[in-house]
C-alpha cells in the first residue's frame, strides 16, 4: 500500500506543513532509521534534534509545537495516535489462514459457527460451542465444550478456551494463552488436599486483547471477569473469581491472586503481584514489581514491597539509601558525647 | 442434579438444623449472591452477619458455633470440606471428549492404551508410550516417546509430556503445561556454551495437579520428582533435578531453581523464587514473593528478600519503616549536643 | 552405547590414571549415586571426599589437582566439559518423530522444505514458510506464514512461530514457546486504547536455545533480535524491539521490557526484571530477582531492587540489617545526652 503525503495527512486528520504533497510514502519507520518513502513520528521531545537529520519522507508531530524539520511534517493533536493510524493505513493486516473451515479442523456437529468464520488447520471446536461471525481461529486451537466466542475475534495458534467460557466481540488472544483452567483451591481434610470443584466460568468483554502464554482461571462459582477494552500482556496469571474493569492495562508477568477486584482504567506494570481478596480502585496505578497486599484507593499510584502510596515508596527508597549516612552521624555523635562526658 | 436439604446433609455427614428438610437444592453459590435453591457455606466468621440476610436454601456451617440464620443450616466439622462435598454432589464433572479414541488422534502402533482410555481429537501418542486405564486426554495433547501415564489421569488441551517422563495415577494437568523439557545447563568451553545433555526424566506421583502453562524440566540425570498429592498452580517453573515431597502446595508463578529439595507439606506462596541446590524442610512455609537463598528448617515460615525467618522478616519491615523517625531523633540529638558543646 | 574407560579418556581428550583401562562404561551418574559401569565427575572441590567412597567405574577430574580415588580417574582441563562430552558419547539423542513428513501434517503447497526435514504429526507449516535442511519439527507445532527456519533446528511439540519470523541454524525451541506474538502497545485516544500495529518481526541467531513457555514479541517495526549462541530458559518474557547480543544467558522467568538492549556475554539470573529502553553492557551480570531500571555498564554485576552495582547492593542488605542496632545506639545516646543535660 502506498499513499502520498497529502493523502496520509488527510487520512489521519492532520495538517501538512512543508515538503512536496505528492511524495509517495510506503512504510513506517523510527525517526533515526527512516528513509525517503517512510513515515515516522516525534512524540518524545528529547528526540526533537533528530528532525534536522532524519531522512524520512514525512514526520508526524504535535500541532502544539512550532517545529521545523528536514522533511515534510504532518501536525496532529496526538502524534502517537496519528502514527498508529498511518501504520494501519500503510501496512497490511497480519496474514490469516485461508478463509473458511480447513478440511483438517474438527468441528463438533453441535457447534454453531457464524457467517464468515475461519477455522485454521487442526483446530478443534467442541460440542455446543458457538463462534460469532467473522471470527478467525488459527491452527491448533481448542475451543471447549459450550464455549461462546463473539464476532470478529482473533485466536492465534495454540490458544485453549476451556468449556463454557465466554468471549465478547473483537477479542484478540495470542498463542498458547489458556482461558478457563481450574482455579487453584483445595480443602485439607486432615490427610489430603481435596480438590474444590471450580464450577464457575470466565467472561471476557469486547475489545480485550490477551497476550501469549497468559492464564486466566475460571471461577470457583460465578465468574472471573475481564471488562471491555482491557489489555493484558504476555504470561500474566489471573486467579479465580478475579474481576478486572474496563480499559485497564496489565503488563507482562503480573500475577493477580483469587477474588481480587481491579477497577477500570487501572495500570498494573510488569511483574507486580497482587494478593487475593483485595480491591484496586478505578484509575489506580501499580508500579512494576510492586507487591500489593492492601486495597488501593481509586486514582492512587502505589509501589514497593509491600506496596504503599507512591510518595511513601519513594521516601522508603531514599530512607534505605540514607542508612549509611545515619550510621556515620551516630558514630560522630558517640565520639562527641564521649568527649563531653570525659570533659565533665 | 438436585438434592433435598435432608439428602444433602446426609451426603456430607452433617446435622440439619431448622428449615424444611424437603427444600430442593440445585446449585452452590456464595453467601451474598445465593438464592432459594442454592447451598452456600460460612467458613470465615467475619461474614457471619450475612447469615441473617442470605437468601440461600441452606448454609453449611461449623458445628462448634451456635449460629442462627435466615435459612436451614447443616452443621459439620469442616464447612469448607462439607461445601466441597456438596458441590461435587450437585454439579456435574467438567465435560470431556467423547469416550474412546478420536478418529483424528495419532496413536503410534507401539503405544499401549489401557481399558477405557479416551484420546481427544488431534492428540498424538508417540511410540512406546503407555496410558493407564480410564485416563482422559483432551485434544491437541502430545504424549512423548516412551512416556508412561497412570490410571484415571486427566490431561487438558495442549499439554506436552516429553519422552520417557512418568505420571502416577489420578494426575490432572492443565492446558499448555510442559513436563520434561530440557534442564537449563551449559558448559562454557572458552568460546561457546556447550549444551549439557539432559538425559534424566521427570516422575510425578499420584494425585498431583499441575496448573496451566507450568513447566517442569527433566533431570540432567536421575529424575526431577513431584511427590504424591502435591498441587502446583499456573505458570510455575520447576528446574531440573528438583524434588518436591508429598502434599505440598506451590502457588502461581513460583520459580524453583535446579537441584533444590522441597519437603512434604510445604507451602510456597505466589511469585516466590527459590535458589538452586538448597533444602526446604517438611512443613515449611514460604511467604509470597520471598526470595529464598538458604535452607529453611522444617516447620519454619520465611519471608522477604533475601528470605529470613518470619519474625525477622516482620522486624525488617518495621525497621525500614522506622528509618525516618531515627533520622529525626539523630537530628534532635545533634542539635542538643551542639547546644551542650557551645554552653560548655 | 558402551565404551571402555580407555576409549572414553581418548574421546574426551583426557589422561587415564589408575584402574583397569578395559572397564566398560555404560552411563553417566552423579558421584554419590554412581555404580560400577558409570562415569561421573568432580568439579566442585567440596565434594572431593566422595572420591574415596564413590562406586563409579571412572571419575573425570581436573588435571590441576593431585587427587586419588576409589576408582579410575580421567584428568582433563575442564571436568564439566569432559563429562558433557562423555555423556554425549554414551547416551543416545532424545527420540524424534519418524523422519519425513507425517501424513497428518498440514504443509501449505507454497512452503519450501529443505532436504531431510522432519515434520511430526499434526503440525502446520503455513504459506510461504521456508524450513532449512535437516530441521526436525515435532507434533502440534505451527510455523507461521512466511516464517523462515534455518538448518538443523529442533522444534518441540506445541511451539508457535508467528508469521515472518526468522530462525538461524541449529536453534532449539522447547514446547509451547511462542516467537513473534504482537508487542504490547496501545495509544489512548481519550476514550479507548487503540492497538499499535506491530509490523516488525523477530530474528533469532544460530545456536540459540529457547525454553518451554517462553514468549518473544515481534517488533513494532524493525526487529526483536536474539544473537547467536544465546540461551534462554523457560517462561522468559522478551518485549518488542528488545535486542540481546550473542552468547548471553537469560535464566527462567526473567522479563525484559520493550526496546531494551542487552549486550553479548551477559548473564541475567532468574526472575529478574529489566525495564524498557535501557542498555545492559557486554559481559554484565544481573543478580537473580533484581529489578533493573538503569543502564548497566559493560562487565559490571548489579543486584537489588532497584538494581545497583553489586557492592552497593551488598552494602544495602548490610545497612538494612543494621537498623535495629542503630536504633539501640540512638536510644543509648539519648539517655546519655539526657543525663548530660540534667547534670549541667
Amino acid at each position: 500500500m502506498a499513499l502520498t503525503v497529502e493523502q496520509l495527512a488527510k487520512h489521519i486528520g492532520g495538517t501538512l506543513v512543508g515538503g512536496d504533497p505528492n511524495t509517495l510514502i510506503l512504510k513506517p519507520a523510527s525517526i533515526d532509521t527512516a528513509e525517503a518513502g517512510d513515515v515516522t513520528f516525534l512524540s518524545n521531545m528529547k528526540y526533537a534534534p533528530l528532525l534536522n537529520t532524519t531522512k524520512a519522507g514525512v514526520c508526524i508531530v504535535s500541532d502544539t509545537n512550532d517545529l521545523t524539520a528536514n522533511c515534510a511534517l504532518i501536525k496532529v493533536k496526538n502524534p502517537d495516535l496519528g502514527f498508529t493510524l498511518a501504520v494501519s493505513a500503510l501496512v497490511p493486516l497480519p496474514p490469516r489462514p485461508d478463509s473458511g473451515i480447513h478440511s483438517t479442523a474438527v468441528i463438533h456437529p453441535s457447534a454453531k459457527l457464524g457467517e464468515g468464520v475461519t477455522v485454521g488447520a487442526l483446530s478443534v471446536i467442541e460440542a455446543n460451542a458457538v463462534i460469532g461471525k467473522n471470527t478467525v481461529i488459527h491452527s491448533n486451537v481448542t475451543v471447549g465444550n459450550g464455549a461462546v466466542v463473539g464476532e470478529s475475534c482473533l485466536l492465534y495458534p495454540g490458544v485453549v478456551l476451556y468449556h463454557q467460557i465466554r468471549l465478547g466481540n473483537r477479542v484478540i488472544i495470542h498463542s498458547n494463552a489458556v482461558i478457563g483452567s481450574d482455579g487453584f483451591g483445595y480443602v485439607f481434610d486432615g490427610r489430603d488436599h481435596i480438590k474444590i470443584p471450580q464450577v464457575g466460568t470466565v467472561e471476557i468483554g469486547d475489545d480485550v486483547e490477551i497476550g501469549a502464554g497468559t492464564t486466566i482461571d475460571r471461577a470457583r462459582f460465578g465468574k472471573t471477569q475481564i471488562g471491555g477494552g482491557t489489555k493484558i500482556d504476555n504470561v500474566v496469571q489471573v486467579g479465580h473469581n478475579v474481576t478486572i474493569g474496563s480499559k485497564s492495562i496489565i503488563v507482562a508477568q503480573v500475577g493477580i491472586a483469587g477474588s481480587t477486584h481491579i477497577g477500570s482504567g487501572v495500570v498494573v506494570a510488569g511483574q507486580a503481584g497482587i494478593s487475593g481478596h483485595i480491591k484496586i480502585g478505578d484509575g489506580a496505578k501499580v508500579v512494576g514489581r510492586a507487591g500489593v497486599s492492601k486495597n488501593i484507593p481509586a486514582g492512587e499510584s502505589w509501589g514497593g514491597e509491600p506496596a504503599k502510596p507512591y510518595a511513601d515508596f519513594i521516601d522508603e527508597l531514599r530512607n534505605i539509601k540514607s542508612i549509611g549516612g545515619l550510621r556515620k552521624r551516630i558514630k560522630e555523635l558517640e565520639a562527641i558525647v564521649d568527649e563531653l562526658r570525659k570533659s565533665k
